[in-house]
């Protein structure tokens, strides 16, 4: 972040005024330009027992696997950004259920959101942003090669759950990938 | 936003090729410029039966009353930024306790992560965006007078839940303020 986006002047790092943390401010109209956090949302979608999985066709994390998640957009609500990524990952139509986990990405300045969802017709297809896209047994789901931890964690509370037969929602912080 | 903050050349608005959503995009070097919700966290804050609530010092909603609560913050946990917000705004040490409510704002393009709290030594202040802070006995609360229909929604939940003696979590939007 160099220019303003509101005027195209340069920007400088200064506290503003009644601020207490450094942020990009404009150095000839003084707009203040945030930094926050950016809202990643998802769903584990089940159909009769197994999980949609989908493999990565873009970076970060190519060829590994993850549920269908992504960028929350303007103007929708959690629910339906959730629905949204897996219609455009795995085109699939999910049921979006109930929050099972918010997980704090603080290194990749994210949050992820993610709900239970119920593949509704057992049809899906690869999105553009997927290699492959499978109905995967849980006893077959390709741990080592899972693209985030928040995506391994969100599996590992799913299926956990769903052995003890209750819905719980979860809360956790996760660090960077170790190295394998 | 009318300029690349990447190289400071004009902004056109136009769809990305393997997107669907217009994007502001440089004309020059091509960067896509994204905007998305931004997530404001904030708790409730109890002390022997009664609510921390801050009057606000700052538009919006000037002179309307609130829970502690504030965008989070690069690098911050949501537990981090919902305590540091009643540290901010009401100069108060709160335990963050579980997370109670997530809450689409669309119209606002952000989501509300309120939190249960316990203010610890009962000692609180006026920080520098609240007029006023009191802790304040439920039947006195200024339903009137809060600031947003966010914050009327987790103080109608804790209250409920309080009296039913379980901690749920509620996921909900909700629209603009209804014009008085």
């Amino acid at each position: 972040m160099k220019f303003c986006n509101a005027c195209g002047s340069p920007l400088t790092q200064r506290v503003p005024e009644g601020d207490n943390v450094p942020r990009h401010v404009c150095t000839a109209c003084e707009t203040v330009h945030y930094q926050n956090p950016l809202v990643v949302v998802g769903c584990v979608p089940e159909h009769e027992g197994r999980i949609l999985l989908c493999k990565r066709a873009i970076e970060p994390r190519l060829g590994y696997w993850t549920v269908p998640a992504g960028f929350m957009e303007i103007g929708e609500t959690l629910e339906a950004g959730a629905a949204r990524e897996a219609e455009e990952e795995a085109l699939a139509n999910v049921e979006i259920r109930d929050l099972m986990a918010v997980i704090n990405v603080p290194h990749a300045r994210q949050v992820h959101v993610m709900f239970r969802g119920t593949l509704l017709d057992g049809r899906y297809g690869v999105g553009h942003e997927s290699l492959e896209v499978e109905l995967v047994d849980p006893a077959d789901i390709p741990w080592a090669e899972i693209a985030f931890p928040s995506v391994t964690y969100t599996l590992e509370r799913y299926l956990a759950d769903r052995a003890d037969g209750i819905e719980r929602m979860h809360l956790t912080t996760v660090g960077p990938m170790k190295p394998r």
